[in-house]
């Protein structure tokens, strides 16, 4: 089996992706798409956009779903469809969040600095507080009372969320740091981690 | 079993919920909250929003979360992880072409008219023409060659965006007209039908 993941060279949508198949402990082509090619590649991707993973003789996109697909393969999922619903929704929860992040930082500057307090302040805590009680819910994971994607795919959004506000956001959450070292201590992703390659951020 | 789904007094993202309850043949307190109660009713929602649909003794919430949980039960999920992974990137297209839509929607009026025509001649029928595509390949079905909770939720959610861009979107789109079709036949879908409540929109 064969695995390449095609997306450009930072964090963003991809690093769940590359978590996920470092978690599963797979061997896969991490192709980091440069900036300046991907006007020639972006029509053959299916819907235009990055990640998209090429695996098992098919071609997946669409962040969500295929950490979906890969939780299914690694034994990251649940055994019954309200525990795959809590985990889909931790996933949700955690993917409106960085959503709230990724729309300040695109802004241009003036507007960034009008809306700075209200997401340091109360967007990204009212979040931080409701994914945190979960966590203490769980005994340090997410969704349920074992280790599932949405563990890995929230502490990789997290970590790009920590790059685009140029802080750790989960510093003084207990429970989520519990999350964070329960993932980052997976043999996979210590391995990945160890090569990772440093993020080169477009100037857009 | 009782069900109650708590959402606004239009379609939006509640309507996929109400589709799939219908669907299934589940009577629900279909319960619209006006806005002037939505200010004293939203701290009591698990993250301030709505849909949130309460069921089998818990309280979901996250339209697409809901939709699996329900075509889970409804049999209305595919058959292993790839069908799967199938219905779950229908859903999530779908979902990002409504999110365009809205966006647009919401934008102050001079705004609206400078993005209308890249709307109307680009985003949307890139996005109908991949859907119409997928319907083509599956027998006038978007997901796999079964009925599944994908085709549900997109019927009700281009209902919406008929809504807001005030005209048939799919009319031209042959495989598209099969899948509503199918959707719109169910028993249950029809017996909701005949006594949906018009929308009441409220001016933002």
């Amino acid at each position: 089996m064969s695995y390449k993941l095609n997306y450009f060279t930072f964090k963003g949508l991809g690093e769940p992706v590359r978590f996920m198949l470092a978690y599963g402990n797979t061997e896969f082509i991490d192709n980091r798409v440069e900036w300046e090619d991907w006007p020639n590649l972006k029509p053959s991707m299916p819907l235009g956009q990055m990640p998209v993973l090429e695996a098992d003789g098919e071609v997946f996109h669409h962040c969500i779903p295929i950490c979906r697909y890969l939780g299914n393969k690694f034994n990251l999922a649940g055994e019954n469809s309200l525990e795959n619903y809590k985990i889909d929704c931790v996933a949700e929860t955690v993917n409106e969040f960085r959503g709230k992040i990724a729309m300040w930082y695109y802004y241009d500057k003036q507007v960034k600095d009008e809306k700075y307090e209200k997401l340091i302040n109360e967007v990204i805590p009212f979040y931080l507080e409701k994914l945190e009680q979960k966590a203490k819910e769980n005994g340090g994971l997410l969704a349920i009372n074992k280790i599932t994607w949405a563990d890995v795919y929230a502490i990789a959004v997290l970590e790009y969320c920590n790059v685009l506000m140029g802080c750790d956001l989960i510093a003084n959450y207990p429970n989520l740091k519990k999350v964070y070292e329960k993932v980052m201590a997976a043999e996979g992703v210590k391995k990945y981690l160890a090569t990772r390659p440093e993020d080169k951020i477009p100037s857009f």
